[in-house]
């Protein structure tokens, strides 16, 4: 018997034989995640469903010294969940109940493979809301969410999903388990473990459960949408908005790129000869919403936007905010491969950074739609291309290179939201330094002494 | 030339001779922080003036593997400044540059020695709101803020210090410094070390520089009391209001003992046969505000309140605030020693902690009074007594450890926002567990691996 079938035997003790595979479908399926151009094979995929299940089969892998790589519905787009190394996937899907939702404490509790839409519409049918927001929150688990600090839509408002974790069962390397946090929002006993696993994308521990934060949903949303001629006049009104006094609940913007791309494929009667489009929208009670859409809109007025205008009712509002989801359809279908990428830089340079991207792309003959969340400064550049195009695929990645540095040199991120993974590592040491990265690695350690969570990705 | 000497001799080469100070005045200031009972006696105080002299600093003291205690303006509570060990108390109080204030990106940029009220005002002056509210803020510094976690009034709707923590740079010992995270609410390379490095109490690395995000300043507020006649009752009441919809900025309650001892020093017209006051507030736009306090005084009077009372002018609200501040003074007179606590239970816990509080003050023949922010479950149990009687020292003590176990017994925290610091070192491997406690200890030496910062505290 060799190394692999042993160890499934060992795995399949413990979660039935039922939920270990390595038939060709399970091991193809679970070679990638939604990252293009990125594979691994898997040895085995291991379902677990509860936490004593997710504990011995880390014993036994880091006995074995079997790379584990944790896994939720696999939207990832750095690579993260890819088993470069081989080893287990641990797909944590079977662990997928919602076990409660509280309005007195203002909390949910869950396991980690409930997907982010169902708590979301969970919490709105007690009049709550889980103010995060991932594009993939239809498909995406909690548990990855809580893996790569997941951000979305309304980050600018209500911060991201760190904002969001009270507290987190965890199983570390070996088996052992922990429970950071509880249903609280003061806690300062010990070091804040809870957030230093949000983000760490399945390098330090498997989180089994997790208490999640939610508000009152707020009375009422408005929507509006305003051109502009040239991308930085648009990125001036954002800063005008936020410098008025108003926290948006959305600021979104399209380049001409995408903006070409939705009307093209989507015909919504989007203006094509704008050079910029800016989504924003509101949310709390009626007077507060009607006052920061017109302090919005003229806002967006004083840097010289034409034919702004606010929804006057929620079916309008759904129809201006289609405008941005149609944004990656819109693309995608231009080219046979879409690299929807994420960086981020402080929201005064947005228009620098686009004008960059832009530059980029004609310098390497690329198509790059620039979309994003112009509040918070995280930006979407999304280049399509033919993937039989070899020597497009590599202007493409020396492209993203550019726009990862131009990134780094304005104080920005290489990865807003969509973590480090495979696709960033190599780009992680130019953005922190050398004796940084050397202190994750010694984290890392920490946690995992010997490197079998998701090796080859973070703390690596 | 002894040890002491010869260190003292570097230290004086790289700060300067008037900045290392071990004159008996110094060594006497310096052994004690704001904690009642806790002293230990440095060797050396150093006032280093950049970030520079920091890393010289340790790098000098961990080679001579020489203690260093970071410190600010030693308002701490939980013994968290005091030099068990001996060793160089670092006082960052020179470095107090408040670098930038800027509404476009929402941040401000200061060194740590900047004092909290400093920030409000400079961020107040430009439209701008810092929520981060702890009780000490005309007195302690944002380093302290950062490296206690601090909370105060308004952590249910704004959150606590990490919510506020964006980009800090820091000096591990050895000497090397690190920098993590930007002007960006979304970054996600690397682990978040920005908020591993908040709470983290000086065990960890020096913080040198901080990025703090701002929020627009809301443009009204309000404020109303309720008292009932059981603090059981003004429990209910806070679960109803956060139930109804409404994130109060400000919800906090005193229980009867404070009342009294309030009504008996400032005199400003409590009703003393009550069992609890409940304090609220909420900001915003004026309609939202109206709107709000409406609703939290009709679900106080839902819970049997009597005597709602909205403020109807800023004036009278400060005035409503003002029985909320006089709490602490007005316990500290009644005993020459005042023992403010910190533990935290989830808010639908409240009534049950603060019933058991009053039992153990009974059995122990003191007298400890309850107050706090009843909307995140926060609650100061603050005994008063005489510091000559060592039998009623004593019998605090045992009252506090019964406290502390209470806590963790209802899933909650020792500490919500004082931190551990030595007084509560004792408590923590009973909420944490020995695992979580060992791993504590492994990420302590990823940082420090000689052991250098703030020996004797969290990851001892």
């Amino acid at each position: 018997m060799n190394a692999i079938d042993s160890l499934h035997q060992r795995l399949a003790g413990v979660v039935g034989a039922a939920n270990v595979r390595h038939d060709s479908g399970a091991l193809l399926s679970y070679a990638r995640d939604a990252t293009p151009l990125q594979r691994g094979n898997p040895d085995l995929i291991v379902f677990p469903h509860s936490t004593d299940e997710v504990a011995a089969v880390l014993r036994i892998a880091d006995e074995a010294r079997v790379p584990v790589i944790p896994r939720g519905a696999g939207t990832n787009l750095s690579g993260g969940t890819v088993a470069v190394n081989g080893g287990i996937v641990l797909a944590l899907t079977r662990m997928n109940r919602l076990l409660e939702v509280d309005e007195g404490d203002l909390v949910a509790v869950c396991q980690p493979g409930v997907r982010t839409i169902e708590l979301e519409d969970a919490a709105s049918a007690k009049g709550l809301l889980f103010p995060p927001d991932p594009g993939s929150h239809t498909t995406s688990t909690l548990g990855g969410n809580v893996a790569e600090c997941s951000g979305g839509l309304r980050a600018l408002k209500y911060g991201v999903m760190r904002d969001y974790v009270l507290w987190v069962e965890a199983v570390l390397p070996g088996g052992v388990v922990i429970r950071s946090g509880g249903r609280l929002v003061k806690d300062v006993a010990g070091y804040d473990l809870r957030r230093l696993l949000c983000g760490s994308e399945g390098t330090l521990a498997v989180m089994t459960e997790l208490t999640l934060r939610l508000v009152p949903a707020p009375a009422c949303s408005g929507t509006g949408m305003a051109y502009f001629a040239e991308l930085s006049d648009a990125a001036r009104a954002v800063s005008r908005v936020l410098s008025s006094g108003v926290l948006p609940v959305t600021l979104e913007f399209l380049d001409d790129v995408c903006i070409d791309a939705v009307e093209e494929y989507a015909q919504i009667g989007l203006n094509r000869t704008a050079g910029a489009l800016l989504i924003f929208g509101q949310d709390g009670d009626q007077p507060t919403v009607d006052h920061d859409l017109t302090r919005i809109a003229r806002s967006c007025e004083a840097e010289g936007a034409r034919n702004v205008h606010i929804a006057s009712s929620p079916e309008e509002a759904g129809e201006l905010l289609q405008a941005r989801r149609a944004v990656l359809p819109s693309l995608s279908r231009l080219g046979g491969l879409t690299i929807l990428e994420d960086a981020t830089v402080p929201r005064s340079r947005i228009a620098e950074m686009v004008d960059h991207i832009q530059a980029v792309a004609r310098r390497h003959r690329l198509k790059i739609g620039t979309f994003g969340h112009a509040g918070d400064g995280n930006l979407h550049p999304t280049a399509v291309l033919d993937p039989a195009d070899e020597d497009a695929v590599r202007r493409a990645e020396l492209a993203f290179e550019e726009i990862f540095a131009k990134a780094i040199e304005l104080h920005g991120s290489i990865t807003g939201e969509h973590g480090v993974g495979i696709v960033k590592l190599a780009f992680l040491e130019r953005q922190l330094g050398p004796d940084h990265v050397a202190l994750l690695r010694r984290i890392k350690t920490a946690f995992d002494p010997h490197g079998i969570l998701n090796p080859g990705k973070l703390g690596s």
